[in-house]
Order: structure tokens, then C-alpha cells, then sequence
């Protein structure tokens, strides 16, 4: 196999459009070409193509990333994985599953349910975000507190590098064997490798889940509820924190039944055996109503409880009821100070004369602050984006973390130099160049480079972000 | 700071012999000297020293590995961390602690009991083992079944890099950012870079243990229930299981009190809320009964407890009871395969004439077959490494790996072409050779060099191991 079909190519201009950007707004280049390889061989091949020519390329799944992570170089290819969806094997008595990258994070827990297995990293993007862009940004979710991230639940995987070379990372078992390459090619944002193949680790289903939703009359007092149930050695699946803003926008868009009137709602969720949960449910009640709750209510039917995480992960496209636009926020805070943070966030909003609604993972301490804006209003969407920034800032200068679970790509390339010394970046880029020495495997993400970010120029120029230009028609 | 002082520096023969090995019998080099830092400046200072002339280094800490990972290299440098036992900070809040690489593994559990928190990896050498060995190794023990290896609890690291520079690696949480260097770091056996300072997760005491032991008449009867156990969706915080020969050895050693008439023994541990763990300890005393166990016994005080695991972990070192020498072999196979590796491994150790003991993980198919024999018998040595080192072989035909925690070091570099193909083992090597191009840091480890396989040069010849000699005393 030396070419690709016509129908694998994506040429004209208007199809182009299609892929210009990812989840995130405000950033749109169009792809030279867009091609659609269907096995590893195709993919190596495109990749091949690219190598000999120095054509950068960015590798995407279903485009739904908050950070750029997928968005297009300008003369470069896009090799879109959107066509690679099988499943290759189901191992049900060693809990594992072997599949091609386009398969949706859903479609994995789907095709094993019978079983009763499931695949355990959740985002809200998860009926359609695929395994591959999950491994690309490391994705976590709302069940990430209890289960882990993306890299905690893959055990191997079939990587093309850019040099075209196809190779076999990780094992079939959780230990490891070696320097973890596959470890450090997941959450490395299509810069190191593009998966083929990955055989994820399913676990079972639990036999029980409890899904309560506690409401209190100011967000720090559901914080205080998070750390007193954190602290009492509860792990819960998931606890998760909307505040005012979000309750509205949540029940203007899917009616999942949160209390309009509450600063806060607190939803966690218990899951486990039966006897575990009944106890953990008693548990959490009681330290919610310590912490002030004003109700606490449990969503007792599967339909109640798939309304409520309904919800709950409508809540971003949900903002579009309260503000004609928004930047989402991703970033980290130590748990304990999570109080401080949201007093501070406020105080920056008032600041700025803007809104910010806070959804987020509290039982990590991961934030996902909106920033309400009109880009009709003149000035207010470089207010929003420079508030936004401000509070990813604020983050890292209170111990925490510029991204938690969206990923550095475009977005955040020039935020980078906040969280790591020179050094520290010189050495994931002598990682980098290790695999990708033209850097030509999704240039301009991750590492901040000197064009994009106004900086004098640093150790690394990816060649190809210069050179590139000269596309070989397949 | 640019020297050592005299006291930190180890020179004289008869001292130098102290550090010729680590836990893997049958390999002994004396290095030209030892190294004692004190801080991370001063192991960045040996770094340089080393990488300004080219001389190879071995990072050692308590010198417990199995697999010769510590193991000198001629005419090349210990540095040994053995001195930096300090603990950095305590950051109870937030359940998380930074410790300096010597702190030994059970230290670090014993600093923060007090506010009912632990590190979870647990070897059976936790109480003279590293936290630096730990994450050379990316080590794991019997309660890795529920709660990982070392890299799940691992934050962040200050490292020192084969050029003496310093970086940092990793954050305070569990969300990485970047390419996870930390990741692959952790397990590289020294090969990319020294780890001086540790920031570890802790995790809360679960509120209640049980550990029960059930007897069966035959092992395949013990797998079995390991396997109904894991399919009906419980989660042991362990699951181990001895043979025959290992209880023997057992009870001559510590006398855990294992009946000695059982073929096998299944130690189980469910730990978390009281109330799961008895409802656990019920399904799981049925399971076991199902399987076949002629009795089941709950170990049901803390003393009780500490003696079923002091039997258990004491199990390598008691087969000097029943044999004057063996081999410890590390391989996991699929869970689903034990039986049958139960069986075929016994025909092998049949037709050798020799016995083979096991102790197992069982509950992740990681065994460690020990192979008994006498040195004082003639060709018994011989017989006995061939043995276990078709045993590792019969590991990768059945789907598995050459080593489930001891690490592949000095020991199983040589078999790595059997599970990793050219092209994999050449990746490895590109990292490998982006953070020590020389080839100084820990050299003859992990890859297959020519010339101790006994194969035609290969991609890496390590440039410090054939030129190293000159050492440049500080």
C-alpha cells in the first residue's frame, strides 16, 4: 500500500473549513489537506509522506479539545482518525479491549456493558470525544477523583512516530516494563506519536451507586462540606460543585432539577458494593448538613440520577443561556484552598465589571471557571481573555496547576514558562526532538515558541514551522 | 560548593566491597569508588564530575533491588543516596509529603500515621528499601492489586539529569501538564536520571482491614477462586498465594501459621469502610468455599495479622530453610493462565530435577517462582538459572512479561528482544539517549548491550562503557 484513495483526501477549500479549529473558540487555520487514513499502515504512510517532505501535521479525532490541542498548521495536513473505529479485541476475563483510536470514549463502556465492565475515564465530551484525543490529552472527568486519569487505564498501544516507524508501547498488565514510553506519550498532545491501537483497561461495574445533590447558601460552605468528607477517608466517585451562575444556565438549558435559589449545589456520587454505599451515602449527608447544607436530596432512580449528570455536563454549552459568549477556564488549586480562590475569582470579576460562573471538580481541586462576555459589548472579549489568563495565573501562584484535564495545546503554550523553568522545559524538549527532531508532529503545541509568544528565541525551532509549504498530493 | 568532603568519599578495597552488589546473587563488581551526597548540589557536583570525564555512575540506595539494577560498573562510580534521609515537608492537608531519596519506604508511612494517612506501594523489603530505589524500580508489593505501583503515587520529583543539571518533574497534583517525564523517569532503573528530592501522594488508613487465609488441596483450586473473587467484581487490597513448598519454608522461618498440610494457601486482604469490608469478607469466604478450600481462617487481630504478613513477606528469604541456594524469578502472565502456568512450570522443574517454590501475587498474575537448588551439586547451578530462565520465556509465550516489579536491570537485559521488537527497544533508546547521550548514567542496565548478550552491535554502544578508566578523585 503506497497511496490513499481519493475518498481518504480532503482537498477543497470548503470541506477544508471543517476542520479549521477544535473546542476552543477564537482560533481558526485551514488545513492545507485533511486525509483519512482507516488502519496503522495508512497512517504511517501519511505520516511518511509528511517526514520526507518536512510537512508538519496535526493528528485529530472528533475536534471537541478546549485547548487547540487539534488545531491545523497553516500548510500542513491533518490526518483525522474519525474513520478508524474498530474494535479490534475484547479480552471480558482480563478486563481489557483493544481498540482503533476513532472509537468514542462512550462506545468503549457500550460494547462491554453486557459484561458488566466499563471503561472508567469520563469526560463530559464522552459520547463523542474519541480514545484517541482522550490519550492525546490525557483526559480525565468527573470520576477521575476516585479512578484516575486517561494514562491509568491504557496498557499499550500501537504508535506511529514521525519518522513513520511503527512501534508497540506499554504491555498487556499494569506493570510495566522499561522506561514508560507509553506513560509519556499520553497527555503529550500529538507532539511524540499518533495511537493506532490501544488496549484499554476495562473494570467492572460497580454493584451500587449513590448520587446526592446538596444545596447551600454560599459556595465556600460547600467547599468546607468537600474537604470535611475528603477528610473523613470518604473517596467518593465524584464530587462536583456548580455555583449560582451555573445552576441557571444548567436549568434554563436541560431542567436537571438543581435548586434555582442556592450560592451552590454540591453533587457527589458513592459507588461500590452495596453495603458500602449505603454507609457512605449516611456518611456524606451528615457532613454536608454539618458544613450548612440548607437541603440535601438523593437522585434515587436511574433516570433521576442520569438527569441530574445530565446536568452537570450540559454545563458549559448551558452558559450560551446566560451570556451570549464565554471562555472556559481550566486550572488547579490545592483542595484547601480552593475557599480563597473563588473569593479571589470573584474579586477579579467585579474588577473587570464581568461575570464568572465556576463548574468544577471539587474533590481534586480542579477549576473550570467561565468568563462571561458580549463580543457585541466593544472591549469586553479582551477583558474576558485577559481575566480568564489572570485567574489561570492565580492558579499557578497559589501552589496550583495552569490546566487540569483541557490540556496546554494552543491555548496555553505561552503560560508554560509560569509553571517551569527554563531547564525543566529544555528537557521535555530534548524528549521531544528525541522522537520528533524536525518537529513536524503538531508544532506550536505545548512548548512555547518564541514567534508565538513574543519571546526572544529559545532552544528549540521546530523546522518544519519554518520551512513547511510544499504539499505532495497523495 | 564544588568538592566532597573526605568522609563523603569511599576509596579504600576492603570498604569499596561493601557496595559490589545488590539483592541478585551471582553478579559482584567493585566499583572504583563510592560516592555519599548529601543534598541535590552535591549529587549534581558527582554528576558533572562524571559527565566532565566521561566515567559511568550507578545511583544505589539501600541496595534491596532483585534484578541488579544497583549493580557498579567497573572502574565507574557509586553514587549512593543512602545519606539524604530527610523529610522536606508534611503537607497533611493535602495528603501529600516531599522526602529526600534515601527516607526508606516504611518511614514515610511512619511519619504521617499519626494523621491516619500512608504510602500505599508496599515491597516486602518496605522497611530497609528506598523511596529513590522505589522509583528507579517503579516498585510494587502486595497491595498493588488495588492500589498501584509506585508511579500512581508519585507527584513530582527534583531530578538531576546525566549532563548535572537540575530539574523538576511533575507537580503537586495528580494532573500532569506537559509530556509526563515524571512517568518515565519512574522505572527507568537509574538509566535517565537520579531523583533527589520526592513529592509522594498519601493516601487515608482505611478505616478497616480483614485478612483471612484459606487452605486449598491443590493450587489450581486457589487460582480459581482468585478468579471468582475478581469476577464478581470485588477489589482486594491483596490477594496472595504460597504453595506447598513456600508454607513450609514459611513455617520453618517465622512459623505464620499456614497449615503445612495445604497445597496452597490464599491470603486475602479487603480493606476500606467497615461496613464493605464485612460484607466482603463474606463474599469472599463464599468463593473461596466454592473453589474448593478445605478451611478458612480470619486472621482477626492486628498480631494475628502482622504474622500471616511477616510469614508472607519473609517468604524469599525463608527458602534457605528448605534449600541451600535459589533463584528468584519475577514474570506475570494473563491472571486467566495461572493454572496452566502452575502446571507447565512444574513439568519443566520435573524434567530439570529440580523443585521450583511460588509465591504470588496472585491476584495480578505476578509470580515469583523460586527455583531451589544446591551450588554444592554439581551442574545444579547451571540446571537451576536455565530453569528460571525458561520459565521468564514461558512468560512472554503465554501473553505476559519477563518481569512484573523486580525490574529487568542486570538480570533480564538480555531478554528483552524476546517481548520488545528491534524498532521498540530502538524508541527506548532514542529517550534514552536524548537525556544521557553518553551512555554514563547506569550503563548496561535495562538494554541489551552486544557484548554481554553475546549479539551482533546493535543501535546503542554505550561510549562511557568502553572508554571509561580514568577517575578524577575529588
Amino acid at each position: 500500500m503506497d497511496r490513499l484513495r481519493p475518498d481518504q483526501v480532503i482537498d477543497d477549500k470548503t470541506s477544508l473549513r471543517t476542520y479549521e479549529c477544535d473546542g476552543l473558540t477564537g482560533y481558526r487555520v485551514v488545513p492545507a489537506l485533511v486525509v483519512l487514513p482507516e488502519s496503522t499502515e495508512e497512517v504511517a504512510l501519511a505520516v511518511r509522506l509528511c517526514a520526507g517532505q518536512g510537512v508538519p501535521y496535526v493528528a485529530r479525532g472528533a475536534g471537541t479539545g478546549l485547548s487547540g490541542g487539534a488545531l491545523p498548521v497553516a500548510d500542513g495536513i491533518v490526518i483525522c482518525l474519525a474513520r478508524m473505529r474498530a474494535v479490534l479485541e475484547v479480552d471480558v476475563a482480563n478486563q481489557r479491549m483493544t481498540v482503533q483510536p476513532g472509537v468514542t470514549n462512550a462506545e468503549i463502556s457500550k460494547v462491554v456493558a453486557q459484561h458488566r465492565l466499563y471503561f472508567a475515564p469520563d469526560p463530559s465530551s464522552q459520547s463523542v470525544c474519541t480514545i484517541g484525543g482522550n490519550i492525546a490529552e490525557n483526559s480525565g472527568g468527573a470520576h477521575c477523583l476516585k479512578y484516575g486519569f486517561t494514562t491509568q487505564h491504557v496498557y499499550a498501544m500501537t504508535v506511529v512516530l514521525p519518522d513513520g516507524s511503527v512501534v508497540e508501547v506499554g504491555g498487556g498488565f499494569a506493570e510495566g516494563v522499561g522506561p514508560d514510553l507509553r506513560g509519556v506519550i499520553i497527555g503529550s498532545e500529538g507532539t511524540l506519536a499518533i495511537a493506532t491501537a490501544v488496549t484499554v483497561r476495562l473494570l467492572r461495574t460497580p454493584e451500587a451507586v449513590r448520587t446526592l445533590v446538596a444545596d447551600f447558601d454560599s459556595a465556600d460552605k460547600a467547599g468546607e462540606a468537600v474537604s470535611a468528607i475528603i477528610a473523613a477517608g470518604i473517596v467518593p466517585a465524584a464530587a462536583e460543585m456548580l455555583d449560582a451562575l451555573s445552576i441557571q444556565a444548567c436549568e434554563a438549558a436541560v431542567g436537571a432539577g438543581f435548586s434555582t435559589d442556592a450560592a451552590a449545589a454540591l453533587l457527589v456520587e458513592l459507588d461500590g458494593p452495596e453495603a458500602d454505599c449505603e454507609d457512605g451515602y449516611t456518611q456524606v449527608q451528615r457532613r454536608c448538613r454539618e458544613a450548612g447544607a440548607t437541603h440535601v436530596r438523593l437522585a434515587d432512580t436511574p433516570h433521576e440520577r442520569a438527569r441530574v449528570w445530565a446536568g452537570r455536563k450540559a454545563a458549559f454549552a448551558a452558559m450560551g443561556r446566560i451570556s451570549p459568549d464565554y471562555f472556559v477556564q481550566d486550572g488547579v488549586v490545592p483542595r484547601t484552598r480552593l475557599g480563597e480562590m473563588l473569593r479571589r475569582m470573584q474579586q477579579m470579576a467585579d474588577d473587570a465589571g464581568l461575570r464568572v460562573a465556576n463548574v468544577f471538580h471539587a474533590g481534586d481541586g480542579n477549576l473550570h471557571p467561565l468568563v462571561l462576555y458580549s463580543a457585541a459589548a466593544p472591549g469586553e472579549a479582551e477583558r474576558g481573555e485577559q481575566l480568564s489568563t489572570a485567574i489561570a495565573e492565580l492558579c499557578v501562584e497559589m501552589g496550583g496547576s495552569i490546566t487540569g484535564e483541557h490540556g496546554v495545546g494552543t491555548d496555553k503554550a505561552c503560560s508554560m514558562p509560569s509553571m517551569f523553568s527554563e531547564e525543566d522545559l529544555r528537557v521535555m524538549l530534548r524528549v521531544r526532538t528525541a522522537l520528533d527532531p524536525d518537529g513536524i508532529s503538531n508544532p506550536g503545541k505545548i512548548f512555547p515558541t518564541p514567534r508565538l509568544c513574543g519571546e526572544k528565541p529559545g532552544p528549540y525551532r521546530p523546522h518544519a514551522l519554518e520551512t513547511a509549504g510544499v504539499i505532495e498530493r497523495v
